[in-house]
């Protein structure tokens, strides 16, 4: 038995994994439930799995959904109630699905409590990838990719010696404007970009995907969670998003993880690691699928990719920097004020204001993070 | 270091082998050489690798190359020579590379002597999968196998368990008469089917890959190779080539083995086991590639790979006959004793002429082939 809390559980990656809990329900009980304000379905998913703790973002939230529930599970909020959900005695995995860098602390509290933790908050390795490493390594515990790309990667480089690698490729969909000229971009409305091609995702990283910017965080997260230099990670284009990602060996052979299209993959790899659980969704059949098209990025029409690979590059906190304004970005576009290409307009100004330093705490990167809002925030309303 | 006896030294298998021993003189040793009649090139290899024992077909070209090579190495010929080579004290690896069923007493040789075997001869397996693999397991040793299908599948298969295996799919390049109508392939010619698209090989071979005879003997290969029921075997038409071979678990992740089409993949994969060699290939370059495509197989245009099916159902004998059959069909067409669509009907009806019994050791292989060689000449006089 698996003993599971979820800082998330209302978004695409919580519903997922409570879906995988649901099915094998000898396999993992649900401790702890996060989530932001949706308190409808929080009581449902608790009365459904009686965990023993909830937590929800704003006090007001915490005492209607205690009232529902009455006095059988402990109801908290606000950071400590994250941190208290991702550290609880007997949780032997932590799900971290929060969306952006808010999802640093209570994963970085996960790790430091000894718990596993599957990772789908890729804002916590791009904001403080070294910081989390060392403590992954200083506190024994697993750290499970659940993006599908570095799960891939992860299933991928399983059995072989990480001596013998030479190069990460990350698949990207592209998202929906690959076929776009420069000019029509800018007209792009939120939306347009809230249709993903394939991926059944929350708004953020769907527009995330959109202007190639998820790409460019998998890149960074990538460079942590496996340790490899930032020339040795490729991005390809490749629109039907069946093979997941790849990486390759000295000797030319390539190890890819591929599949359907669907969360529920990822999630139930990273819980049931390691082993495999029986699938619910469809099985690959590549006769049917019959093509599979690959290409370069257009880092000039999408150059939020590019950035990542600048901001890695640059190093310290650059990477929160680059994370925080594209936040602020991505929340501007979709409340259509500003539009689509001010998304790398504004990031770029950001980072270009910004002289990195080395972060030694998280509250280091919590107060770039910080300023990086407070700057692009600025941007927005000029 | 690895010292290495290769049995086919002169074939396509071979010469890449040699490549390898070539190029990592600080790892590999060759020990033994063995081929059918190629002498010069014999004597070539003979004075650049100085094996302690050479070894050919016949007698007379025994007595050539001793004569050419002088007193510094052991000249043998024959079946007894091919035995010698392949259990030589001081080898540790073993390359099966002769073509056809002649390969088997030479391979089970050099199981026998606690030899690894870097696999090339597929027909081994075909014909005596059963004994071949239970000398594996009472010996000890490693069967890595050379086949790019096979080396994909086992690169594939490493570090996840076998209890999440469902499915291994082996990928066909199809063979140059995909799109060609059943009344169109009677009229192919041997120069036509000596061209394949993707693959430098043996003509053996490629005939095979023509006819789908070779994936065929290969799925056969996988049942032994991968301890896997016929059922959870599937082939898959892939003109490009590039997906090597794939497997599937039970929570539908598929992990592939991907590389250009180059023999020199699985060979240096097999050599350097554990470890991987750095490459003398190129690169795969997916976004240069620009599309794989995929297609379920025309078994009624291409009979062949239903009858391996059908060979393995009925089990015993059965697939030494098939393999025997075809042997001998292929030798017919390339002759022009035959047309290209008489082969799938030769092989058919020397099996239907066949009650498959269950062999209990080499010689009862051998009695099978042999009778199953003697029913289709007759076939071919008709």
């Amino acid at each position: 038995m698996k003993n599971i809390s979820i800082l998330g559980c209302t978004g695409s990656i919580g519903v997922n994994t409570l879906d995988v809990a649901r099915r094998f329900p000898d396999r993992f009980r649900v401790l702890a439930l996060s989530c932001g304000a949706n308190v409808d379905l929080l009581e449902a998913q608790a009365r459904e799995f009686n965990p023993k703790v909830v937590t929800v973002r704003d006090k007001k939230d915490a005492a209607t959904i205690k009232k529902r529930l009455g006095n059988g599970v402990r109801v908290l909020h606000g950071v400590e109630g994250l941190v208290e959900a991702a550290s609880l005695d007997g949780v032997d995995m932590v799900v971290s699905s929060i969306v952006g860098a808010a999802g640093l602390i209570p994963t970085m509290a996960a790790i430091e409590s000894g718990k596993d933790v599957a990772l789908a908050n890729k804002e916590t390795l791009v904001c403080a990838g070294s910081l989390v490493m060392d403590a992954v390594k200083r506190h024994g515990v697993r750290l499970l990719p659940v993006d599908s790309e570095h799960s891939a990667i992860f299933q991928s480089l399983k059995g072989h010696r990480k001596m013998d690698l030479v190069r990460l490729t990350l698949t990207a969909s592209g998202g929906p404007f690959q076929e776009y000229s420069a000019e029509k971009l800018k007209t792009v409305k939120p939306a347009d970009a809230l249709k993903h091609p394939n991926w059944e995702m929350g708004k953020k990283i769907t527009i995330d995907s959109a202007t190639l910017m998820n790409k460019g965080l998998e890149v960074i997260e990538a460079k942590w969670l496996f340790d490899v230099e930032l020339d040795r990670i490729s991005v390809l284009v490749h629109p039907q998003s069946i093979i997941h990602s790849m990486v390759e060996f000295i000797d030319g052979s390539v190890i890819a993880q591929l599949g359907v299209p669907d969360m529920r993959g990822p999630i139930s790899y990273a819980l049931g690691y390691p082993g495999r659980l029986q699938k619910n969704i469809p099985g690959l059949d590549l006769a049917k699928v019959a093509r599979l098209t690959f290409k370069a990025p257009d880092m000039e029409k999408f150059p939020c990719l590019s950035f990542a690979f600048d901001a890695l590059k640059a190093g310290g906190t650059m990477p929160a920097v680059l994370n925080a304004a594209n936040e602020v970005a991505v929340q501007a576009f979709l409340e259509e004020k500003i539009g689509f290409t001010d998304i790398p307009a504004m990031i770029r100004k950001v980072m270009d204001l910004h002289s990195p330093w080395e972060p030694k705490s998280v509250d280091d990167i919590v107060s770039a993070d910080r300023w990086a809002r407070i700057a692009a925030i600025k941007l927005v309303k000029k």
